[in-house]
């Protein structure tokens, strides 16, 4: 094997899987994390993806991260909230930097050095750790702290969600994305009011594409 | 508070909450990581440590280190071995990342900005996550990743194990490292025979002064 994706069962690490199985024929292995999340459905679509794509995912636990935490993503009882110019109430400080991290591990013992992740820094969220500037910046450190030569690679970065739409139509694998999760509510099929499912369904409206997720 | 000191409950970890507590008088809390290590029993020896400081001292698990790694500091049926030029066997890939990095989300989630750690780019074993490149570049990673102004200290960085017995002198807290724990046998009294108990009766040797420690 030669690339680790991180795959959380979404549109974008969907997409981003696919990339990496078009760079990487048959050298793809996958890993989700269970941290808890509110929807823990995001890994099962994960392995329905992986089946699809015919390649091997493992899930790992990082139970800390919701312990370390309070925030809606992981706790039921808080209410999801995003008000403008705020970061969203689903952030969980330093959780791409965990994730990412812990990939890294995962993928040096396995000999591997390439890292497919599809954090985007368009996204509307504002996420501080799904920034170019970051992801560089942690390439360094982990190779620091492990003496290995990693390469992150982010083929969502700049993109918007309708141009990652056209990006899954011309690798040809936009069925996979029937398999992926976006709902906040969780819910299959999609509750489509969200604003994650919104977001969606205004990026494949964009470029006249069918969304193949089936939606209430 | 404004200082958060990773505290492991050994030598350098014990001195470098000495020099914080001197920088910050009554502005500081430490943190401890149970993470399937060999010996627990450096966090019972931390939490005597704290109660001697008066700082207060929290434990959080990361059981997904050992879980993630195969090695002798988490497994107790591989032996510990130290081959020359080699990493030594007690090595977990990250160790420090990690602990750094959970250290700051918890740091900044109490309005904390300074740590401190005893990690030591001089001391024999060769950790790369110990090396001064690798913290100043983890605290760029850490501060893009939270848009955050962190600031990792690292007062042992270059000091040999018999400056850091100097510099306790100093400070005027020897007596605080008779509860430290360094012994790789997990024994107290300390076996004084393994790696870890040599190089630290060495430092004391260096500078003339008498391990406050029990030995067998």
């Amino acid at each position: 094997m030669k690339v680790l994706v991180l795959l959380s069962g979404g549109q974008d690490s969907t997409t981003c899987l696919a990339q990496a199985c078009h760079d990487f024929p048959g050298e793809v292995m996958a890993v989700g994390f269970d941290y808890g999340q509110r929807h823990r459905i995001e890994l099962t679509q994960a392995q329905r993806i992986s089946d699809i794509a015919k390649v091997p995912f493992e899930v790992i636990s990082l139970p800390f991260i919701s312990s370390l935490t309070d925030n809606s993503l992981t706790r039921k009882d808080m209410p999801i909230e995003h008000k403008e110019g705020e970061l969203p109430s689903t952030f969980v400080d330093g959780r791409n930097l965990f994730f990412l991290s812990v990939a890294a591990v995962r993928a040096k013992q396995k000999g591997v050095r390439i890292l497919y992740t599809g954090v985007c820094q368009t996204d509307y969220s504002g996420y501080p750790d799904c920034r170019d500037d970051f992801v560089k910046s942690l390439q360094q450190s982990l190779n620091l702290a492990m003496d290995y030569e990693f390469d992150i690679r982010t083929p969502l970065m700049f993109l918007t969600k309708a141009e990652t739409v056209r990006m899954m139509e011309t690798l040809g694998k936009l069925e996979w994305l029937k398999e992926s999760h976006t709902c906040y509510e969780g819910k299959r099929p999609a509750c489509g009011r969200c604003p994650a499912c919104l977001l969606r369904l205004k990026g494949f409206l964009e470029v006249g594409i069918k969304d193949p997720l089936e939606y209430e």
